[in-house]
């Protein structure tokens, strides 16, 4: 009995790690869109975010029936907790890629990103993708020490964050109020994003450990 | 044994309750802060945000720590699961008003809503209190009506934002760029506060019902 459910644990990993992967191959697909005007990608982001929101769903769902037949003592308890917690992260991640899809789509068939905006919204899309695949990786190897690592990647998103703004506000900027707005939120997409993946990777942490990253840095 | 449980389960519903009291109170707080330049109100939202982390953080430990101890059964764990999700919602509505009062502080002493806009922002912050207060009320009563009824407030929250937009791509937005900016991120803090709290009430439509709000809608 032991076994199954332990089969059972392997199993949810498996779907985290694939929710993750996914959650990766929506985020890169959506950058391409944003800066490419690529609206077929874009509805191809659009569509398949829900196939991460069924995931989730079925994940929860399994979560919980898991809990409820097994009775889990401590360590495999905190597993199950975690693992709810995880899925809602990236469930929001591929909410996130799935909203820079649509500015994308809103804005089509023109461009929604600036010229002088190409290169720091690549940027902040290839920092996300460092960001989410690493997550991918820590879900798989629970390796503390590159969990509280991603910290550093995410301020390198920050980092981009501030610059974006710098260049919105600067007196060169010629694309009005509209690319002003688009952009304030497609830098916060990416932003959250990358403090979601932050956040799974802390819950690695947390269920490896019995603490919270927060409390040793 | 079973008595100390519920007494311990009713715990966790006080401390919902109270955290959901202090995110409405904080709600209040920075809207009045943003709209008067209130420089001393958003040092008391942003230092009082502290206090809802810590509650998050014991609710959690003392979910955990309830689930290992006691094994509970079907209902009761759905109760603990539902829980540890709602004090993540209400965690980040705290963060928003905080997020809020930093914009109040950063742009002290002038204030950061222009004249035009304080109409609605008042609003924005007008339902999102409401909705807010609804949610502390949804907790208690556990009333699934009310639960559903919640969207349609949320409805006029996406309104205002929609209205929002509108006057900062009218032509005679004469603020410029930082405010346009300042603006788009004000208006997704309340729109976004707004999403948790509808989530908070869908969480407690699951509790009762064991299904999903968004499969009878």
């Amino acid at each position: 009995m032991r076994d199954a459910f332990h089969d059972d644990l392997d199993a949810i990993g498996l779907s985290l790690v694939e929710m993750s992967e996914l959650v990766s191959k929506a985020m890169l697909r959506a950058t391409k869109a944003i800066l490419e005007a690529d609206l077929a990608l874009a509805e191809e982001v659009i569509s398949e975010d829900e196939r991460i929101d069924q995931l989730h769903h079925d994940l929860d769902a399994r979560t919980l029936n898991l809990m409820a037949r097994q009775q889990p003592v401590a360590g495999d308890l905190r597993t199950l907790v975690t693992s709810i917690r995880m899925s809602s992260d990236l469930e929001r991640m591929g909410d996130l890629a799935h909203h820079i899809a649509k500015l994308a789509r809103m804005r089509y068939p023109a461009c929604a990103v600036p010229p002088e905006l190409v290169f720091i919204i690549q940027e902040m899309g290839d920092v996300a993708q460092k960001i989410i695949n690493k997550t991918t990786g820590i879900i798989t190897s629970r390796d503390t020490l590159a969990a509280i690592e991603l910290e550093k990647d995410d301020d390198d998103m920050d980092k981009l964050h501030r610059k974006l703004f710098e260049i919105l506000l600067d007196d060169n900027w010629s694309h009005g109020i509209e690319t002003a707005i688009d952009m304030t939120l497609l830098g916060r997409y990416y932003e959250r994003c990358a403090d979601h993946a932050v956040s799974v990777a802390r819950r690695v942490y947390f269920l490896v450990t019995g603490t919270y990253a927060s409390d040793i840095l």
